[in-house]
């Protein structure tokens, strides 16, 4: 592993990692009784080659066949060349090009038998699911039960990989008085943090919400021109990736000032909700326990109607990814499971408040990444 | 249509546009035999209801019935603000959102009687789309042939849009000699270019190819560490949106100096074929066509084995959509039809061309939106 260690930072991992993901992909599709994986662009082709391809209307597709046999990658001639940056070339895969005017979609179906089941990555859009459909007279199904398992638990070069993204973030939020100060607006002190998300060490912003005041209420608000005040709360969700591809993701809720009691005692209990998440999360529970562990100490406290979404998602090459942390989710938590526990309570018109950390799952409980204050910070 | 228009700059075009879009994809799908279009976050969704949603593991989904009733939009209660910067309230769609834990697929065949025959998005992931073939229990078809015959055909507002973003980008290019200079690196030229395009009008930077020297052989390649010399040969692709959403894209090939005789004989005959194209761009005229055009002039002349790619791609709300004008595609061209013309010649390991415009067909012709010097241009 040392070699795969000595590329972390890199834009992806040394070959034998994928090598043993390709394998390992190949032998729990030939366990779910199925002929093939086809993988178009996006995480999924990341996770199992270290490709970035962004194709969308000529087809990309890996094409791993669960015999065993040497995996296959149709690709447009004009991008053969992008990719070379990924272990393709020295994974030995059969690299099937094609030019405009050809069928690609025949072209993947002549590397398998006729009559094949494949699933498909979930990202695959219709445009090229509909018509490998048609070519394999069957519809596919999805390549999730297959993928999830091997993305849902990391290695220890990704588990590296969200420890260096964690603390990225951290030393940001750690700078946050630089930048949130009454009189400026949400926009101005967003693209402040963009900058010192890269200037961490991230490769990118891939989103900054800064909801002060009432459009703390609101989980999805991004930025907009409203001015900061005096006594706003602020919620500050950000992240991005680092390389070779993982996210950070951490919400911390600060005041402007001294937080009026009312707001204060909602504040500490959404901590408490949020560290009993943390607690509850170990290995042998499910995914919804975890979930319930924020909403009962919310809904004790009367704050459970307030509380309006599910407490967290899987987190790695995608900033949202398998397992989800919701009602209804029965999955084992294992160890190598990395996600986020971020319960939250907004007061639409008023203010909201969210607190947020990745944690990744242990033999005996679990390792949060964020390791900044989590009450209600002032500024 | 004068409401419409004076919202051309605006982040939507007026209701009464996507009433009429609405309407008019209702009726292509009755006629079409189907009972439904179901349309998840993308440029079909901004197109018919002016949502720039981007949603991925949470469905959103347009549902427009071809019965003429009224259209409804599944959508994550988390997400249902969002939407409010769409046309959607306006418009009077009916609102079905869902929490987590509830089943968002259910809700979509709520909308329709049993049996319902849907057509979907090309750009719906499998995600939603497997889930959506189960719950119909039938394969979905392909939502292309009744929305690229709307969105292939560019109303006077549309064009308007495409007209500005064809002079946004003309203005980088008249700017090119500020930054393209022989001992600068590709990539800091390339943040140059993108910087400009924002100067310029455009609301992003979607790409930026600044492909010199052997670089420029390859048609994908974006920016490199590679340091601009004398005497390069540099392919410029550059383009973004303009408000509200429709995108420019026009290639120049400049070169550092005095080009050699051979460059120029090369370039000069390009700028033939392209010309060519444009000229039998036309009504009543096939896609492939206006390819063969370009590849005649360029075969004839020796050179068409360089020419690796299609002759170009429709354009406006997404960079890349039909038409194709590609060997092969027997579409006829109708006016309001835009698309690139960008033929190019390639020699790996030493330099490239490329040329490229935006074009609409008109009655009798074809109107291009790119009017900077085509030939090889000299700084």
């Amino acid at each position: 592993m040392s070699d795969s260690m000595s590329a972390d930072a890199g834009t992806r991992f040394a070959v034998d990692v994928y090598a043993a993901r390709l394998a390992r992909a190949a032998e729990l599709t030939r366990a779910a009784h199925l002929d093939a994986l086809l993988i178009t662009p996006g995480p999924d082709l990341q996770y199992l080659i270290g490709s970035r391809a962004q194709s969308f209307e000529r087809l990309t597709c890996l094409v791993i066949p669960s015999s065993g046999e040497t995996p296959a990658v149709v690709v447009p001639k004009l991008e053969l060349a992008g990719l070379g940056a990924s272990a393709a070339g020295e994974l030995g895969l059969q690299m099937l090009d094609w030019t405009d005017g050809t069928d690609p979609y025949r072209l993947v179906r002549s590397v398998l038998n006729v009559g094949a089941r494949v699933a498909v990555a979930d990202s695959m859009p219709a445009l090229h699911l509909l018509p490998l459909a048609g070519e394999f007279h069957a519809m596919p199904v999805s390549a999730t039960p297959m993928l999830r398992q091997l993305r849902m638990t990391k290695d220890a070069a990704e588990i590296d990989a969200l420890r260096r993204a964690g603390a990225a973030i951290d030393r940001v939020h750690a700078r946050m008085g630089e930048w949130l100060t009454a009189g400026r607006t949400e926009a101005e002190i967003g693209a402040d943090i963009a900058a010192a998300l890269v200037a961490e060490g991230h490769t990118g912003a891939e989103f900054v919400i800064v909801g002060s005041g009432p459009n703390g209420a609101d989980p999805h608000h991004e930025v907009s021109d409203r001015v900061v005040e005096p006594g706003d709360v602020v919620v500050i969700d950000i992240g991005g990736p680092v390389e070779p591809g993982y996210f950070s993701d951490s919400t911390r809720t600060y005041v402007l000032g001294e937080p009026d009691d009312e707001t204060a005692a909602a504040v500490a209990v959404l901590e408490r909700a949020q560290a009993a998440a943390v607690a509850a999360a170990r290995p042998g529970v499910t995914a919804e326990s975890v979930d319930a562990a924020a909403r009962d100490v919310l809904a004790a406290a009367g704050l459970g109607d307030v509380f309006i979404h599910r407490t967290g998602h899987g987190i790695g090459l995608s900033v949202h990814e398998e397992p989800y942390i919701v009602a209804g989710n029965d999955l084992i938590l294992e160890p190598g499971m990395a996600f986020s526990v971020e319960p939250g309570i907004y007061f639409r018109g008023r203010w909201g408040a969210r607190i947020e950390d990745i944690v990744v799952v242990t033999e005996d409980g679990c390792e949060p990444l964020n390791l900044r204050p989590h009450g209600l910070t002032q500024l």
